[in-house]
């Protein structure tokens, strides 16, 4: 079939909106028509040229929703019609990963994945002849894209694609990482480094665990307002602390934090996240992804006095288990997404998506079909 | 009273035995007979002058075993003729530490512990009208010492005191960072830095945990049969290892580590020891206590792609609870002390030792009075 895709022919480069082929489902396989995607900074990332695993041309986008339009031979968990949420972080459940019970990182089809083919080893989409490559194995940036059945969470049908599209890949990494990673409990002093759309995610994360004391850190002072919307108690702008940061957070939360979260993808914060955590219990939680080559240090003895030092993907959610939850969380008004959804655009303006972000103007921007 | 102790005027100088005064048990603490001592690494690194709380002249020694002979006022949870272990990690369960439920790290007396003083503030060591301090709260290197309740764990009495000195530090240090810290599970695969004392005592809590493999690594293949012994299923010297070690020991594992321990104090191992975690889920547990100003560094994808780094004090022990369930393991025989205890001495001969540590031909020394 014919779909009107945004391809990303080079690095560097805009988007363009184009008509490829679709080859419709196989095996294990369906067919959704995208009807929101979020343009997310991985997109950004890939697009930039610094992601070693980018592939081009392809289709970005990984923070879809849409509709099953048809299914292939086999599929079974999903039916024509059904609303759902593609995955990047799939969910087989018969891996040993899945079965763990430990991780919610599936490896079923992380290897095609990464190579930017569907599992049976080639490319859906096609343009003058040529393969165009799938992204994170979801290409959202299309009306129409090829999903595995065990990449693919049904949710409920009231839920508007245009938010909860978002959950896709932001409102998960950031609230999945508060409930699911660190588990955090009532009760809690949370610190959060970086309030952006993850950030953000964590904040209302935290508030809804039950948190006490909710401190985000950022240089960016336009971000306390709205960060107090999600449930930020304290506002702390490195650049108008006097001395150091760390011990300063630790007098704030006398003693600790119980959990700090990064979200930034910078190692100097992620040192920062970790040594202003409580001794003896505090549990520090990296979610942002620092340069490639960089790396993380600190003393042995910040962990021999308690402090543990973990990371977070995807939230720690098992995709098609976890993600209609907080479907029906933000239905159910627990979580806020929609004063994150900063711009809503058509694909044909989704190159303004990534200027917007590059500028520091929008939080979330999402493209409706 | 007249005691005689082993005391430490100066670093880098052997141990002096002198008679010396000591004052009896103010209100809170008890008079202890010391019956047996470990001599253990944290000792001579005190010795050595490396330790920056180090205060001289000091009566050393934290890992002993005896018997109550005195009770301040207000003591209740102890009397005259219990026996017990001290403890320089104490449990008041009263402070926000112990409250907390989340960690051993007691912090009702730290601060004068660090000053080598009793929590009034003085020291009940005199010689020649000076003062002498103690030594981790505890000062075992004398055949009395006085110690505050909260610091003593009461044990039964049918158990030799030349044996169960041990679990004053190492057993408990090594055993417990795997029951309580690690929380190893039956059936997991599980790899030791170092097979020394500590981690000898890694393996054999791992094998009462119940783990299938158990990798030991050390560049000493005397270490084997000593490891086998105590439960090691697999001997790893990282010098007839061909290439990287950690793809060897993530091979060797089918996929890596489900807990590491390092018991070495080794930057380098200590990364080695996170990088062999399996993805998803591995947990690194740092033991050893590395040379001041180190530090460890990975990069934060380990941990974002799911490896927990964390470390353990007194194997995360609450030392009047747990210790003496160790004592009754020991006393059961699901764990071996009497093999590691490969030299007994009396004090007088204390310093040799300190040299069959240095020269690595002990396991453990003990002293007996």
């Amino acid at each position: 079939m014919q779909v009107r895709a945004a391809v990303a022919f080079e690095a560097k480069k805009p988007l363009s909106i184009e008509t490829i082929h679709l080859e419709g489902p196989k095996a294990g396989e369906v067919l959704v028509e995208i009807k929101a995607t979020g343009v997310c900074h991985t997109d950004a990332y890939t697009l930039s040229g610094l992601d070693s695993e980018g592939m081009f041309p392809c289709i970005l986008g990984h923070e879809g929703a849409g509709i099953v339009v048809d299914i292939g031979p086999g599929v079974t968990s999903v039916k024509k019609g059904d609303h759902v949420i593609p995955l990047y972080t799939p969910e087989c459940r018969q891996c040993e990963y899945c079965l763990s019970q430990k991780t919610n990182l599936c490896q079923a089809i992380r290897e095609t994945q990464g190579r930017g083919v569907m599992p049976d080893g080639t490319s859906r989409f096609r343009l003058d002849g040529q393969d165009v490559w799938h992204y994170m194995g979801t290409s959202t940036f299309s009306n129409y894209t090829v999903l595995p059945e065990i990449a693919v969470a049904k949710i409920r049908e009231d839920a508007p694609f245009d938010k909860v599209c978002y959950i896709g890949c932001g409102v998960t990494t950031g609230v999945g990482a508060v409930i699911h990673t660190a588990k955090v409990t009532p009760g809690s002093n949370v610190v959060v480094f970086g309030l952006g759309g993850i950030g953000l995610n964590v904040v209302q994360g935290a508030r809804l665990a039950g948190a006490d004391m909710i401190v985000g850190v950022d240089i960016n002072p336009n971000r306390k307002a709205m960060a107090e919307k999600f449930g930020m108690t304290h506002f702390v702008n490195p650049k108008e602390v006097e001395g150091d940061l760390v011990p300063y957070l630790v007098s704030l939360t006398k003693g600790g934090a119980d959990y700090s979260f990064e979200c930034i993808g910078n190692v100097t914060t992620m040192r920062q996240a970790l040594e202003c955590c409580h001794k003896g219990w505090g549990q520090s939680v990296i979610i942002g992804v620092a340069p490639s080559g960089t790396e993380i240090s600190t003393r042995p003895f910040q962990l021999v006095t308690g402090r543990v030092w973990k990371g977070s993907a995807f939230g720690g959610a098992r995709g098609r288990t976890d993600v209609p939850k907080i479907v029906d969380w933000y239905m159910e008004g627990k979580i806020n997404i929609d004063d994150m959804i900063t711009h809503t655009m058509p694909l044909e303006k989704i190159n303004d998506a990534f200027d917007l972000m590059h500028e520091g103007k929008s939080i979330r921007s999402v493209v409706t079909f």
